[in-house]
């Protein structure tokens, strides 16, 4: 692999990562074009009915006879709502296919890259793959268990607690933060607390700080009649059957904003994905404050849940630190 | 203030943290000479009884007639256990001095600067003085109140905890983040442990992993006989005169591992300088392990204590989080 390819496919990923919000259920995807004369065009996938990341590449780029296509995932060779991506790089002329990953969705699943190679087409599989995992990481847990991604957001102080003693709460961090989350909240398809919570906090819990859509609200348990939540999803069942639900509806990612027990509840049934901890740089000083999950914890370290940070960020005053548990 | 300036500060300054855990009672001083051909040439402040930094680049530079030379720290113009630093520089022949910051030491305060302008030098004051003020902070806190500077070490968890119910804690971070708390007590000249900690644990408190001088130890209460933190300071009286103590026999930084109980005396009292917080990606998931600090603490927002995080960084697996409260 030359440095040429890494760096053609870090056009294609910066590309996809512009789009992240709008292209559910579709994944976001990035393509990247190099034509001969060494000019790079990117493209990115359309919101859903528009066209996908390597058509849109090709049309930026124009005559790409004999040039280089990245694109961060396989290209689809099915008819869905728009034609197949690997019909058009084919009859682009394209030369050599770099592709991230496979695609796991069953409509794609290998035959993309085979219909290209089928055509002569040099294809090279597995550029910059853990990066793209990563970034499309909430699609591939959809497309591999029919459920969404869950990401559970924390606000919290340097001493672990997410409220007073009086359960007081805002604001723990600054606005850059509560900005960041509000990214997370248009990149997620729905958004879900606690009953608790919109007692106590009485949220929108819509993007009204950023650009993008707002999520599908859901409330475990039922919402007071006027509350700022609705309309939204009350649900009263199994949280397993609520995401086999919500991941039919084409939710690839769920946000979970609390509070403790609601938390607690997806941790104990093992249902997280990920955690986005806003850590504030201040403490309460004390034992009473209100804890990150309620309830029994693990009895002893030889039973601690590890994973592994897989980002550590400054926002504003505050630090992001982004878990995958093992 | 040119570049060039500023280029070689970060010379000194580099050279000044190599030494820090050497220096103390003195003060860790890098200094760096420009010859008039271009050559870059560093020293530091050696071990108590040896020379000082600027004297130390001098002699590593040869002859510096016409060069320019900065030092971290406002040379000396006293005779201590070596010669002022002022006349060496004058005798040398430099003809230009950028100081950092002026030393707060009554036996200096400005008349290193004063000797050095009398003697016809071109002295500029404050070349990246923000940045070496948080490299001097324990010596800077310890001239000013004639107390150590009290850096808190805590190791915990994403969501908050510091030990598990039953009290095991062995270990929540990884080998790296150990390691580098091993520097932190190298750099500390008294490390301070709660008596509840001793009968727990039974630590050593060395610096076993690193290499560097293990610090005084100090139990608050008393250590059992045959507890391996012998030989040590059993302090039963108040903590502001513990650190007066200290203070007066040249601890320049006191390091408190714990406990708790230990921990929230501290800061109940407000005598916290820092927080250099190990976080690991593991959760216990629960409400029932071990709190960061016990007792009450803030009971609503408005009393939340806010400082400013002075250190983000990944250590291994584990982040370090270094806060200064306000």
């Amino acid at each position: 692999m030359s440095t040429t390819d890494v760096e053609l496919m870090h056009h294609a990923i910066g590309a996809a990562a512009a789009v992240r919000a709008s292209t559910a259920p579709n994944p976001w995807v990035g393509a990247a074009v190099l034509t001969p004369d060494g000019e790079v065009h990117t493209g990115a996938t359309s919101p859903p009915g528009g066209p996908h990341a390597e058509v849109n590449a090709i049309a930026a780029a124009g005559d790409v006879r004999g040039a280089v296509l990245a694109t961060t995932l396989e290209p689809c060779n099915h008819t869905g709502r728009t034609g197949p991506c690997a019909e058009a790089i084919i009859e682009a002329g394209i030369r050599r296919v770099l592709v991230g990953i496979q695609d796991p969705d069953e409509q794609v699943a290998g035959c993309g890259i085979q219909r290209l190679r089928d055509a002569g087409i040099d294809v090279e599989v597995g550029v910059c793959a853990d990066e793209i995992t990563a970034q499309l990481a909430p699609y591939l847990h959809h497309r591999r268990t029919g459920r969404p991604y869950v990401l559970v957001k924390i606000a919290m102080t340097a001493d672990g607690r997410t409220a007073a003693p009086d359960l007081s709460s805002q604001w723990i961090t600054d606005e850059p933060a509560r900005t960041d989350s509000h990214t997370l909240r248009a990149e997620s398809q729905a958004i879900l607390v606690g009953a608790g919570t919109i007692r106590a906090d009485d949220p929108s819990l819509t993007t009204r700080f950023v650009e993008g859509p707002s999520p599908q609200r859901v409330v475990l348990g039922s919402a007071p009649v006027g509350a700022k939540v609705h309309p939204c999803l009350e649900w009263r069942g199994e949280l397993g059957d609520l995401l086999d639900h919500l991941g039919g509806e084409g939710v690839l990612q769920l946000m979970v904003e609390g509070g403790s027990s609601t938390i607690a509840q997806f941790y104990a049934e093992g249902l997280i994905d990920q955690f986005a901890i806003y850590v504030a740089p201040a403490m309460f000083g004390g034992d009473d404050g209100h804890p990150v999950f309620v309830g029994s914890g693990a009895p002893t370290m030889a039973d601690l849940r590890r994973g592994r940070f897989v980002g550590v960020r400054q926002v504003g005053r505050d630090v992001r630190l982004d878990i995958v548990l093992d």
